[in-house]
């Protein structure tokens, strides 16, 4: 019997938009009733994750919890969350979900370990994200050796994440902004990067960089039709 | 009061991945929380809806009504369905929603008039939705002339739409047949064209087309961004 999926979106909605373009794009199906069932809330009323964790923010739990009871009242099997830094309260949602709820960071790291072994991660991520350390813990449980942004390169991703992409913006007005980032984490060691923020992934996707790295986007659809038991196209 | 959307998906998953991506892009907002609550179901168990009118193959009206249930108990206050097709059975199935259902032929019709006033409209659509006459019904109601493909192009656009886009082909595998139906239909009269099938707005999209065209896709995204209460980018 295969097994469908629950989105828990807007967080943002373009990276919503993107998990779910990936999932259907790399899901292999001959015709509509091959591919895989998905409900979706893009629930746009969740308090901003990050304003929570670093500066005693609105608690997205009760929103995100809401979300977890309508789309498992639908029928889902499974719930997907597209944002990482969501992934901070995890354990408290898996807690009050009656369905499995697929870690972001764990499968990302995973692929990491397999796709780049023995090589060092630059975590990009919000600063919530990279301060509570939920892809530094996620990383060292698969033995990888991770890095993080400093202050000043961190600011710059924040302004991409927010300022950017968040409210549309195109990709030339952050692509030096972005290089600028990836090259002094390289000169610092980083051999790959963890897109570990899905406005990152969009970054990446509408960048085209051609870069060593593992979109946590990417891992979590894979993961995602894995677990509902499809083929990868 | 701003309003919420649940669009009845699934028909297909790549057509109904374009119309949230169509939705989240196309709304004024300038962060997460000014966005739309959207909710979905990717609904993968709906009989075709062109067997069903055209060779009486399963009714898909039961699956499309269990989408409806789900989308309205999640709390959407209206309801948009990624398929022109499926819009035959439009009148049993607002009948039995308890909100309404943005119609897309309607505001379809509609932007072509405001658009290209006086033109005559091509429609390429599914093999059904021009047999029963949809968007003839609805481009007459806004007194607009419209033509249909011969049975030859006809089968053509099935290929597309069936073959290449819903079987996930890349652009560049139908190019030369989407031109082909095109300068015919242009040689018989055609003026404007109707992108009548969600899955021609993939295609009109990833050919990028320079054509006079009005995108069912693009005219149900902006009706709903509109009947939710929210400004246009």
């Amino acid at each position: 019997m295969k097994k469908s999926i629950g989105i828990l979106g807007g967080m943002g909605p373009m990276a919503t938009a993107e998990l779910f373009f990936k999932i259907v794009s790399m899901t292999k199906a001959g015709s509509d009733r091959e591919h895989i069932r998905i409900y979706m809330d893009n629930n746009t009323s969740i308090p901003d994750r990050t304003a929570a964790i670093l500066s005693g923010g609105a608690d997205p739990v009760p929103a995100l919890s809401e979300s977890i009871k309508k789309l498992s009242s639908c029928g889902a099997d499974c719930i997907i969350m597209s944002c990482n830094t969501a992934h901070y309260f995890y354990p408290t949602l898996q807690e009050l979900s009656p369905v499995p709820i697929i870690n972001m960071p764990q499968v990302t790291a995973e692929e990491c370990r397999e796709s780049f072994p023995g090589k060092t991660a630059a975590i990009l991520a919000t600063r919530a994200t990279a301060q509570v350390g939920i892809y530094q813990q996620a990383l060292e449980a698969q033995g990888i050796k991770s890095m993080i942004p400093n202050e000043h390169e961190q600011d710059i991703l924040m302004k991409i994440i927010y300022d950017d992409i968040k409210a549309g913006k195109p990709a030339d007005s952050y692509r030096q902004d972005m290089e600028y980032v990836l090259e002094e984490l390289k000169k610092r060691g980083a051999e790959v990067f963890i897109l570990g923020c899905t406005e990152l992934s969009v970054a990446n996707e509408e960048l085209k960089l051609s870069l060593p790295a593992v979109d946590s986007t990417t891992s979590l659809a894979k993961a995602a039709i894995k677990f509902c038991g499809y083929e990868l196209k």
